[in-house]
């Protein structure tokens, strides 16, 4: 599969397109807030996000529009002889985009990064109902040997 | 369970005592090794983690030796509407005071950190073999909603 896609890194005015990526989903639609204009938190997370080494907010660009994203994010840790970790969260594809290969294009490309900055591991979470996610994480050789656990704190 | 506890940001001199902790384990043996003196390579992460705000690396100390450890992070996030994750990695409670609500006192310390620094989620993973895990964090309130895949780059 061709495409002329550019993966690079998110910047300020890419954030409307991002959350408009982010909301529309099924678990997406009910926790995003895409109006116009978007929220200011989107903003400000961008900010502290972008600011930070260890975070690469990534989007996927076809035509000059943004039609994929994901947030890389690189965790120093003591576990595994101090190896430096990668996680990967909010993978999106745009509803028009999927099932052609773009998702796995930018995983891939999400991995090398990975390996350039010398991460030993990728590590993400998928929800439980998302039976196609999960086949396609184990395409890419990820496997499912973890229990993912979350507490709301609102 | 009463127990004269203290939980505080790890030092320098306390790495040792963590990487005994990490390695005195099923699954943490298998990849640590804690040896007289323990590699330069956990210093070296302890360092990327003391400098890193959003980490926060625990010990909980009792009569001055060091019983338990955990590693809280905080994630920057456009998701859910630009809030702030924690994600808590690399808990172990000594195996001579495992049973006694020690982890459990450890992990509500760490909680109402994710909370105080306005943290709208806690998030974990644990290997599905941890049965025992699994049941101490669903009484934390924790729900098991994800799957938690991995994939190593060596």
């Amino acid at each position: 599969m061709s495409h002329n896609i550019i993966f690079r890194v998110a910047t300020h005015t890419d954030v409307p397109s991002i959350v408009r990526l982010l909301a529309d989903d099924e678990l997406g639609s009910l926790r995003e807030k895409y109006e116009n204009p978007i929220p200011e938190s989107y903003y400000s997370a961008y900010e502290l996000v972008d600011k930070d080494p260890n975070h690469e907010l990534i989007v996927a660009e076809l035509d000059a529009k943004v039609i994929g994203t994901l947030h890389l994010m690189f965790l120093p840790s003591l576990s595994f002889q101090g190896g430096l970790r990668a996680q990967v969260e909010s993978v999106r594809v745009d509803t028009h985009h999927q099932n052609q290969g773009i998702g796995s294009q930018m995983m891939k490309w999400a991995m090398e990064r990975a390996k350039d900055r010398k991460a030993h591991i990728v590590q993400l979470t998928t929800h439980k109902s998302r039976a196609d996610a999960h086949r396609f994480y184990e395409r890419l050789g990820f496997k499912g040997t973890h229990l993912g656990m979350k507490l709301s704190l609102d």
